[in-house]
């Protein structure tokens, strides 16, 4: 069991699949390696594990969290379980986990997934808490697809309305777990045949993926709903087993696109009902955008019922980051791309490029018009419109 | 055209109506009624209208409404169209109007059907703003066809994710009216046979109404979602047409419940991600009851996509009364009960008593433990649980 990241987020998760472990002895490895990309850092005086004898010396992310079992830099003032173990080698943490989660910036993605290739279990198992998908003119590829491909696993996708921080201080909040078992992974009890134990599988097109698959040993416990049921549900986290990867994705990636608007409707001054408006359209606008290009696989309900679809929906347009700072560039009369430069660092907002993917994805097919909330995003962006043209783009 | 009742709500919508009227001259009469209970007021010597002449003398609302064109009392600064006539006589309010417009407190429902009763037109149709369904433990009953089968005529529903003062200074916002066309009022336009107009029309259980219909005149405009649309939609009020009261009906009611829910979880000091678990499973149980006790007749997607469904609930769950003052009580450690007492001069808070009744009917049939969450809203009002108590709820 090996968590690949260890950010907030990656924190979060290394912690609770930890306890869980821990609590279903009979199915998984106690242990949790946690890969952390390796950096120093200096515990200040005031630190509950400053170590006079250490003093202002600068040292090792993973030391720290090894010792005091806080990661004192991501996740401070968290109490991890003593069985996440931070490991600043990608290749020795992977090396023996059958099950693999992905949980990092998606621009790391190519790089980390090199370094992987070739030291992984080959029937290993990927879960990508990586949020989306990846548009370019020609295509729309999942992320977790692009990972399962990259190192030719399976690897399914976790996404909801989540806030790490909040899950960290155990207040309830729910999951969507989206896992579209291999069949050479059904067992027999599932009532699965052997006719189908290949290592062929369905892509989220529905075709027979080109990745073919080692399957699990049939010597090991299984991995399906039930077990990621169990690996990932605690207390505090309520989770819910689908097989669409399809939707999760869309849900997760283009639910940013709608947060945009929304910051630009309430920095405008109008209130809760126009902002739940523009929710609405946008979740129309997701599911017809599903329907249109993956319309073998999605199952709309997904959206529609799950924390994937309007949960992450609301919470995305209601206390996140593209919410906030589109809202605080229509509020000072800015541009959303002066706000990133101003208030955020460099860091970007993922709602500002995939708006720009999708629309050029869907110019390129002239359906850009179908659109109208995905496309006026942009035209707002580029300022070409204002927000108050939104409504009119809803008239009959 | 009459609208019944003059508060913030009912004013804005005769207001919106007005405005309509006079866009469409062709399909409408351009005067709006408002009935108005009349009542005597005093305008302040700060007032715009105030009148040296008239003094602190007490006036009709009626004439003051009539005179300046602004309901001082219920929907201050907010300048209504000149051809919004306030009427005192709720008969004669009512007697020429082909459609009827009801939007008043539910707890006077039924007096004033009664005074309504033989004073309208016999083929007049009606479209209730008052949300929801009365639940007794022997039935459920939807409040617009309690109109239609106590006046003998056809009404719909209006219902969204609306706050009637952002309406009213025209922040934009959507709705849904569901308005199930009886078959006698289809013209061979729309493809509908004359084989249908003896009046019987279907009720929300896909039977035959008891209710015959008094078909409209045939030289009259025609009255379908074409001109409800058209009455009802204003460049800030974007309108979407249903032919699902039901859904409708359900939705408006039962979300007050989920609202009061999400007070308890956030005055407890869970986030919006905690709340979001609660709309999402409120919703699921919402959808749930639908499909139980209406089955013939639901509509799934009203609830999932309009408005009035998933719209409505994250308005109420987040800028409305029950969550508001449910929050307020889990905040100050005292009963909701409390809290109506002291902050709401002897108003009730309408998901308090949606819950009892709920729960009640469900208990009645032994299907309480199949709606947690609806459960487990009585349960807290009673202090038989807490609120972290809630996500045991929702463990496999």
């Amino acid at each position: 069991m090996t968590v690949i990241g260890s950010g907030n987020w990656g924190t979060t998760v290394a912690k609770l699949v930890a306890e869980s472990t821990r609590e279903h002895l009979d199915v998984f490895e106690e242990d949790v390696q946690m890969w952390v990309y390796e950096e120093k850092v200096t515990l200040p005086k005031d630190s509950p594990h400053y170590d006079a004898a250490v003093g202002d010396e600068p040292q090792n992310l993973t030391a720290i969290i090894n010792k005091y079992h806080e990661n004192v830099k991501y996740l401070p003032k968290i109490a991890l379980p003593g069985n996440v173990i931070a490991n600043p080698s990608l290749q020795d943490a992977v090396k023996d986990a059958t099950v693999l989660i992905f949980n990092f910036p998606h621009e790391f993605i190519n790089n980390i997934l090199k370094q992987m290739k070739g030291h992984i279990l080959p029937y290993a198992r990927g879960i990508s808490c990586i949020k989306g998908v990846t548009v370019t003119d020609d295509n729309i590829e999942l992320i977790c697809e692009h990972i399962g491909d990259a190192l030719g696993i399976y690897c399914g996708a976790l996404s909801g309305a989540n806030i790490a921080t909040e899950i960290a201080n155990e207040e309830w909040c729910e999951t969507t777990i989206a896992y579209n078992t291999p069949p050479c992974d059904l067992r027999a009890t599932n009532g699965a045949s052997n006719g189908t134990s290949n290592g062929d599988h369905k892509d989220s097109r529905g075709q027979i993926s080109k990745t073919k698959l080692v399957p699990l040993p049939h010597d090991y416990p299984p991995l399906d709903h039930e077990e990621f049921y169990k690996l990932f549900s605690r207390p505090y986290f309520t989770v819910s087993m689908v097989s669409d990867v399809v939707g999760v994705s869309l849900g997760g990636a283009l639910k940013n696109i709608v947060a945009i608007a929304c910051g630009f409707v309430e920095g405008h001054g109008w209130n809760m009902t126009a902002k739940t408006a523009v929710m609405r359209r946008g979740m129309l606008e997701i599911i017809a955008f599903a329907r249109e290009f993956f319309p073998e696989t999605i199952q709309e309900k997904t959206l529609w019922e799950e924390s994937a679809g309007w949960g992450d929906m609301i919470v995305s347009c209601t206390a996140a980051r593209n919410w906030r700072y589109s809202k605080m560039a229509v509020e000072r009369g800015v541009s959303v791309q002066e706000i990133e430069r101003t208030e955020l660092n460099g860091q970007k907002l993922q709602g500002i490029s995939t708006s720009r993917e999708v629309s050029s994805f869907l110019r390129t097919r002239g359906l850009e018009d179908h659109y109208p909330l995905f496309k006026a995003v942009e035209l707002i962006l580029d300022q070409n419109i204002k927000v108050d043209d939104i409504p009119k783009l809803f008239r009959k």
